[in-house]
């Protein structure tokens, strides 16, 4: 059937995500805080919100939280822009600097987004693979972007899916062109790596952050985007005015007011992060080590079979397949939830 | 100074969006529902909401208001997509169906944001005015897509910023074409006049609908469109796929629930616009009809005096300058509100 002439080609082979709801007890499969939100941050936040502000326009620029971010991370407002989730703002990088014409470049396996925003955007995408250890490959990246020259580059530290880590001075080594590089810190509060500190001195540098990950707030969609002065103006010019909602306005400024709450969570995901990393050996798989809040494991052959093993017992964790097949991507959940992860990974090995 | 060769020279043009937050007692400047949204509704949305799901990601199809709203509208689920406010729709519709190599057509003056999304993704805008006293010029938009053969059409319906509605019949004749045609009604509970009906016989007609006018959530950011499963498809591949928060989906459903609390105060509004819109006359201006919850009034050369003597006076209006110089687009508000506006200009009239 021929389709009509508004649809798009190059469209065609994009499938449209299509959530498939199982039923779970333990949900291990998007690198959430498996803690709830505290409930005495709920009341602050109903407290602050009131029938008054609901019918009007929020703050194009959720300038309240912008400032104590700002303040919070030694930079200015204006160095800042929020975001509906930093999903968004990866849209608004390419609608800014790539498009038609332009290149970006990423290393595989990483955050589909910067994938997939790439090809909606119509930008070429270009992929340095990471070692089979998962170890960053900086001669490999340096000689492609001297061949490429992209516009963009996008770099997950630590890296979604696989935990890895690269430091300051590979940073560096990649802010050495003519582009923009992207550091997404998504799982910086897991890591203590920041390269926050070498704003200063890269106009080309960006950082993404996000509240889904330590800050509990998945469901309320608050990412936001450090970056020079000129930078944040054209994302400012490119996204949805009025992107973020004033609900998530304001939960963002209470949390930030009560960041020692999350900071013994964080602690908490760390030390059962290392824990699950050593019973995981222990069990005979081979977990990649890890700086954020979840654990790629190998498992060989059997890992979708394990995957539905999970699944059937009301556990999810992720199944990536691709070059990932052997593989399970498994969120660092609360104590009680990963002795039940190994529990059942136990009796299925 | 040389711009780093990632910055876009065709964004050079485009200003960022600074707010400049004047003090006011009264917003009729951004057809807000003049009323605080219900009490009683706020107090369901916050027991229906909790501590555990701000952590976890929210449905990517917010499934639950999804089905009530087809429910409502007698379409199917998979005949609606919600989205960010109807911004990120607009943004979305642009990204599947738009783009370099691609024309979008829309009628001056309108919403700005068929423009924005049109230059943001490279898409070739053209425009058809209105005619002088701002009713549709059925037999120019004919001509002209059939000269430049756009992939879109965008028509808002009633119009931002005139208030001037087209009929059915109009509209089926701009669905006689092979582009997609785009009615936006985010007033349509001020006018009446939907074009839902023609979704059945037309596969190209997509309608853009809001939360953000009547139904008092502008600050929660949640618009709708519906249309052709296959154009739904689309939307879905290239949107954020958690694009709506879980606290506004929970909302929607709210409001969806209560809907008999906002049909009071859509009369109401719409009794106040007939009633400011006759005082007007009254006042020797020369307010335009119409079917929205504002009115654009002409006031010949004194528009942006009286505007800024309003701001003075702590009532905000919109100025639109441009084709728009002898205007004010004047939000219907409260009849309280709308007494002491026209106070306000008869004193300086």
């Amino acid at each position: 059937m021929n389709k009509p002439r508004y649809f798009k080609e190059s469209l065609a082979r994009l499938k449209p995500y299509e959530p498939h709801l199982v039923p779970y007890n333990i949900k291990l499969d998007a690198n959430e805080n498996p803690y709830p939100f505290p409930g005495s941050l709920l009341d602050e936040i109903f407290t602050k919100i009131g029938s008054k502000d609901f019918p009007l326009y929020p703050d194009p620029l959720s300038s309240r939280l912008r400032k104590k971010l700002a303040e919070k991370l030694g930079v200015l407002p204006e160095n800042i822009v929020l975001g509906n989730g930093s999903d968004e703002l990866i849209l608004c990088l390419y609608l800014a600097f790539g498009g038609q014409g332009r290149t970006a470049l990423g290393f595989s396996p990483s955050f589909v987004m910067f994938w997939h925003h790439a090809f909606v955007t119509q930008t070429e995408f270009r992929e340095v693979p990471y070692r089979d250890d998962f170890s960053f490959d900086l001669k490999k990246a340096l000689k492609t972007i001297e061949e490429q020259k992209p516009h963009l580059v996008f770099l997950a530290n630590p890296n979604n899916p696989t935990g890895s880590l690269v430091d300051l001075k590979t940073i560096e080594k990649l802010l050495a062109f003519d582009h923009l590089l992207i550091v997404d810190e998504a799982y910086v509060e897991f890591s203590g790596v920041s390269a926050v500190e070498l704003l200063k001195e890269y106009p080309n540098l960006v950082i993404l952050r996000t509240f889904s990950k330590a800050r509990a707030l998945a469901g309320l969609r608050l990412g936001y985007l450090i970056a020079n002065k000129e930078v944040i103006k054209e994302i400012i010019k490119v996204k949805n005015p009025y992107n973020v909602n004033i609900f998530s306005q304001i939960a963002g400024e209470v949390v930030l007011d009560n960041e020692e709450v999350f900071k013994e969570e964080i602690k908490e995901i760390i030390a059962e992060r290392e824990k699950l990393f050593q019973q995981l050996i222990a069990l005979g798989v081979r977990p990649v080590k890890s700086h954020a809040n979840f654990i790629l494991v190998e498992f060989g052959e059997r890992a979708k079979t394990i995957h539905q093993e999970l699944i059937n017992q009301g556990i999810l964790v992720r199944y990536l397949g691709g070059v990932l097949a052997n593989y399970l991507r498994i969120t660092v959940g609360t104590p009680e939830e990963n002795r039940q992860l190994l529990k059942i990974l136990e009796e299925n090995l």
